[in-house]
């Protein structure tokens, strides 16, 4: 799994992309129905009906594609695009993966992005909060970068950076996503889910109520740790707020063990209480994540976290499969496919 | 350009497609900055910045590629997916103009799909509106399909047509949209601009506004049809509503007579007025279009209209490129972008 990754390497790989398919779809959701009865000659909502609350997938299949496909999760204020082009415009791992013959989906979670009609309305306030992002993806402390941090420090990729940010169309709900990705995994078969931050709490659910979940990769999960009732650790204060983890059922718990799982964390999370929330929040996940990784495990599972720094891999953001290291920490993964049996033909 | 089209022709090549490069941008937009001093410890906005109001593109390049990109701009309520995968999962232009060698661009215009960030604030009110469009669109007159109309008629299909909409995350507005779309013809050089329905209008004053824009390919305008000043046809009543055509400046109109441009409709549009909306506010725009092709062409223009029923396509809705003839409707493109020397490589 430790194969060399540098710092600053290009990305790029020679040589077209085979595609056998490609296309997109709406997933999950539901309808609603307003009383009354629909006149045509009257613009009234009465009697008519809103299809919402889906996801929005596009998939890509490669020519002599392997069998399990890549099922990529975006994070809080994210859609598919993170997984695309980076922010100077490299290969993201959607390119990455393709090139390594696995089948990708990206998805754009229920009420965001191209999934964006909800059932429930919203004010989107457009309040300005590109430096409270900038510090939380610990790129560095606003306006500083951190001492060698994997992003790029022209203006225009930080530009491209904050523009990869979309807001929630409807109200944030963690049911809705989790049926849509259920429902994307009952039509797709097997295969592995990869989310990032706010999906990897999202990803415990889907992986306990989808059995074609195979494995789960999780760049940076945040909240939503989930233990077996009875054992959920105290929550875990921070500068940045509190982190609390929730309980479910041991039964439910269990199925977490019967898949591989893979947590990855990059660079520069303090080991101590720090009075920069960007990263003491982050301080206190790593630790929640760490409990878990041990209750996984301590119930028979096989999950490993990779504190990226521990493996001599430094200057990784919040956001490593887009950093200037991505083909590297694209290595990673394809060593934990390849020892976990995800990888065949 | 009249080749055989029949009606539900299955959209389907063989082959895989060989893409040589694909990636996705961020493009055009601003940024506001809120006064105060960021704060790192506090999350309120103050003295942070909103990047908003950009484009969102999509594009892939094939190998041996010809020269001009074909840049696909999408109408009311629907982002760059309407030219993705059809409701029933045919190919849709993005796949079938890659198999012929085009390069692709794909925009979700400023404010809508993965270009949600605005500057400016909004509230989606989640109104149901399906039967609106179903009926605006050209499917029928709710419940009832239009006989012969090469739409899907399974429910899964119509499902997934619902779901394609997404709402706008911001004020609409046009000089954002316009902005943005002559700004990405600055970075990508000269191509080809295909719009879809309001698209078409906003198209025309791209047109204008950028001379890479070498063509335009429109499929069923709606309102924003520019005219010289002085020379503004009459506002036209309709029973959804009255048409009205805007003025420029004769030296920026003139713009419109020095590239080829096509327009098409489809079927279902009443010669007399109809007390039905959805088909009455068709028949004032392509009214309206009729007299635009000629102000174009009477100043030396090479415009043209194909109303697809007068050269003997019938069953096509608003949307031609996504129903079940597309790809013979690619096929009168393709006759377009030959005859006008713009599929060179």
């Amino acid at each position: 799994m430790r194969e060399p990754v540098t710092g600053g390497d290009s990305g790029t790989e020679p040589g077209p992309l085979l595609i056998r398919d490609q296309g997109s779809f709406a997933i999950g959701g539901s309808v609603i129905k307003n009383s009354g009865m629909f006149d045509p000659k009257k613009r009234t909502p009465d009697g008519q009906t809103l299809h919402g609350d889906h996801a929005y997938v596009q998939y890509q299949i490669p020519a002599h594609a392997r069998k399990l496909p890549l099922v990529f999760l975006h994070g809080t204020g994210q859609f598919s695009k993170c997984w695309g082009s980076t922010p100077d415009g490299r290969e993201g791992f959607q390119n990455i993966f393709l090139r390594r013959r696995f089948p990708v989906y990206l998805i754009d979670q229920p009420r965001r992005g191209g999934a964006g009609r909800s059932t429930k309305p919203v004010t989107i306030p457009a309040t300005p909060d590109d430096q409270y992002w900038f510090n939380l993806f610990r790129l560095g402390i606003w306006p500083d970068f951190f001492p060698g941090v994997l992003f790029p420090r022209d203006a225009e990729s930080l530009d491209q950076y904050f523009r990869q940010m979309t807001p929630d169309t409807g109200p944030f709900d963690r049911g809705v996503i989790v049926n849509a990705v259920v429902a994307l995994f009952d039509r797709i078969g097997p295969g592995v889910l990869v989310t990032h931050s706010q999906g990897g709490g999202l990803g415990w659910i889907m992986a306990i109520r989808n059995r074609n979940i195979r494995a789960v990769v999780s760049y940076e999960p945040g909240s939503g740790f989930v233990f077996p009732e009875g054992e959920v650790p105290q929550p875990m204060p921070s500068s940045g707020g509190t982190l609390e983890a929730a309980g479910v059922p041991l039964q439910d718990f269990l199925q977490l063990t019967k898949i591989p799982i893979v947590l990855y964390y990059g660079d520069y999370i303090p080991e101590h209480p720090s009075q920069n929330p960007g990263q003491d929040i982050w301080r206190v996940r790593l630790a929640m994540a760490r409990l878990w990784v041990k209750a996984v495990n301590g119930k028979g599972g096989h999950a490993r976290l990779v504190l990226l720094p521990e493996i001599g891999i430094r200057g990784n953001t919040h956001f490593p499969f887009s950093d200037l290291n991505n083909t590297g920490i694209a290595g990673l993964l394809s060593g934990f496919l390849a020892e976990s049996g995800l990888d065949g033909d």
